[in-house]
């Protein structure tokens, strides 16, 4: 074939700060897909779009020859209306956990197709997989059906949604290029638009344990992301929240289901139940449904019912105990005072370094592996008290995760400004 | 062995507006070269490098870490002394085939490591080799031998000098990140350095036929070549030189052989002996040669007598009739009036359309085919007259070659001001 244009021009263009035509986006997408653009090429671009930025235009064409690269799902068949929700990751984010059968169980479809994480953020995959039995690959059909019978499916997304995007992800986290807005938000646009849902919620992060610090950037990548995902027909909405601090007390994966159990069960831990909240309410506002008690249905067992019934339809036991590891670790309080600081990004790369994340897609993670927080910043601590116990299955990890979090927490007297960072939800950024 | 770096914070580093360190860099020379490092990621790092810059230091570490990378000539057991040239390249530019013998016969060694045109721009070799029997190639005892006997030698690079540059302009090449400057000098004065000189004269090219345009660019990259010349001991200075117009009236291979021997006969177009003269003059002061009258060794036969024994000596029959192309066709003026602009780029690339030029690495070039000039900017032209001759051995080429050209040069009443861009030589830049 006749290819019509030369990815050198397209790369200079892009270097001297132009925009590229929606002609040029999509041969690109196509080209580098079969193989005709060079991995070396394309990362001069990543480059460049990284450190010149694109246009509005530009981020839209992108998304859409990413969608195109791949198949693109259909729910006309259900009879539910679907709506689903993706965070941008952060330390101790279990959040689609106790979400996802919370919302379905008000009678929509969540079709939550996810992955495993990489790094110091962990993978709702991985985290669900602490569950002896339960499959996160599934049939196209086994899909649609568990979306009709249960509504809440949570799955590994197939390689044939948006397959340039996967590639293209895999050379960023190489070169450096992960970073750069236009190509988050067309990242994580693609495989949502492709992935056919009809409502999609966003909670974008910013702070130490998410990928983008400054609140700035992460306000950004969430007003580009809502606008990419209202021009492609999902209405979409996003919550701007403080990824400052762990979320919840659990960073791992098995301890992270059992404290989404203990939500669904009407507890758990402030934080997780009021992000939880907010985002089952503004899934379900873009599903159709208005003033819905999503309390009452995490207090009287509603939700609970669901994700019994999501976990029973992939092969896992409700009711198993969990793995617990065998070696464990406190660190206990050296005075007493308040707890007034407690960087997420350190926890997170300890948990990592316990062995529940990891560092190269095809290693293992440990689901026992993790760490159990006992005291959150503005808590009141005693000398002596535990304030959080590291966990894993190899005592040799101890050291580099308590490394990790050397000077990463701080007690101080009573009356020492609390350093989080502000309120959990920051905004709520719409079309 | 255990890396001391990760290639990926280096590229952040560098992305994000940092220095590299020394050690930095050494290692990120010595990695790539063993293939360590990928290529996707050290074409992330060029474009970086090209948009962000880079710090005198850091430009001074890459010449030294490409220099490391391979061999490193050593002149010391020669009786003369050496000294030598680099252009940066433009269109007609075959000063080096009557410099490097006029300077040589003054008793000085010019140890001339040249490269094949990739491109608009020509090659030294390419053009030497229109002379039957002329060999590019020479062991390291040929080339010292003929360094001491003629003093001029103009040969083939070997693989051995700078290795680590060599792979990363490839790259470079199909990436679009040769227009770098620190990439660009470190590049140049790697092999130049490494070739062991004692003395070196830039001719910097600016303008439509010069791969950098602005005179300003172009001051930037003599200024800094001028730099690294002199911190490696190298005596350095450079021209900054107009490449706005076609240098000299031939453009090809042969006939720009055939215009060297004009030169050397004592003849020859006036911006070529201009430069020549000039060029001359810098080597020969570097090489403590001082006020030697180059203009009388070209009329009184000296420097033809040296060409005839580097010819000779690298198999070349001085006297053999060069190649003439089997198709030729001329352009006539349209017009009486002045030549008032002559645009070097357009001439540049229908020369190679007439096939003097490659497109790849591993194409032949058409000794026999370029372009011959008739009229050259501020000439007076009558209607119907020649403006200039295209050859070529094939005469399908003709057709692409004319679109080139097509508006790139204009006759005008008398008067009208000539569209050069200034004087053909406009600065010397010395450290």
């Amino acid at each position: 074939m006749v290819e019509p244009f030369d990815v050198v021009d397209l790369i200079r263009a892009k270097r001297d700060h132009g925009a590229l035509s929606t002609a040029q986006i999509e041969w690109m997408i196509d080209a580098y897909t079969r193989g005709y653009i060079a991995d070396e090429q394309m990362s001069a671009m990543t480059m460049a779009i990284f450190l010149n930025g694109m246009e509005r235009e530009e981020i839209r064409d992108l998304t859409l020859a990413m969608i195109a690269s791949g198949e693109r799902l259909d729910f006309s068949g259900l009879t539910k209306k679907t709506t689903d929700k993706h965070s941008t990751g952060g330390v101790g984010d279990k959040i689609t956990l106790p979400l996802a059968p919370l919302v379905a169980s008000f009678g929509v479809a969540v079709p939550q197709l996810s992955g495993r994480g990489l790094g110091h953020t962990g993978g709702t995959l991985d985290k669900l997989e602490s569950i002896p039995g339960w499959r996160a690959s599934l049939t196209p059909e086994e899909f649609s059906a568990q979306l009709e019978s249960v509504g809440a499916v949570i799955c590994a997304a197939g390689a044939t949604l948006a397959p340039a995007d996967g590639k293209l992800y895999a050379l960023r986290d190489i070169t450096g290029t992960v970073e750069a807005i236009p190509l988050i938000a067309s990242s994580i646009m693609s495989k949502k638009i492709a992935e056919g849902t009809a409502a999609l919620v966003l909670d974008v992060k910013f702070g130490s344990g998410a990928f983008l610090q400054d609140p700035a950037k992460g306000r950004e990548l969430a007003e580009t992301m809502v606008r990419l995902g209202t021009d492609a027909g999902v209405a979409t909405v996003a919550l701007l929240t403080n990824m400052n601090v762990p979320l919840g007390l659990a960073i791992g994966n098995a301890n992270e289901v059992r404290e989404s159990i203990e939500v669904l069960s009407g507890g758990g831990p402030a934080d997780v139940v009021e992000l939880t909240v907010a985002l089952a309410r503004e899934m379900l506002e873009l599903a159709g449904v208005h003033d819905a008690d999503v309390e009452a249905a995490l207090a009287n067992g509603r939700a609970m019912d669901t994700w019994r019934r999501m976990i029973t339809a992939q092969g896992g036991n409700p009711d198993v105990v969990l793995p617990e590891a065998r070696e464990t670790h406190a660190v206990r309080a050296s005075r007493s005072g308040v707890l007034v600081r407690q960087d997420a990004l350190p926890f997170g790369i300890a948990a990592w370094r316990l062995g529940a994340g990891r560092a190269r897609q095809q290693d293992p993670v440990q689901h026992a592996a993790g760490i159990d927080l006992r005291a959150k910043p503005g808590d009141s601590v005693t000398e002596g008290q535990v304030l959080f116990t590291l966990s894993t299955n190899d005592a040799a990890r101890f050291d580099r995760a308590l490394e990790a979090v050397d000077g990463a927490y701080e007690i101080a007297d009573p009356g020492t400004p609390i350093a989080t960072g502000g309120p959990l939800i920051q905004d709520r950024i719409t079309a």
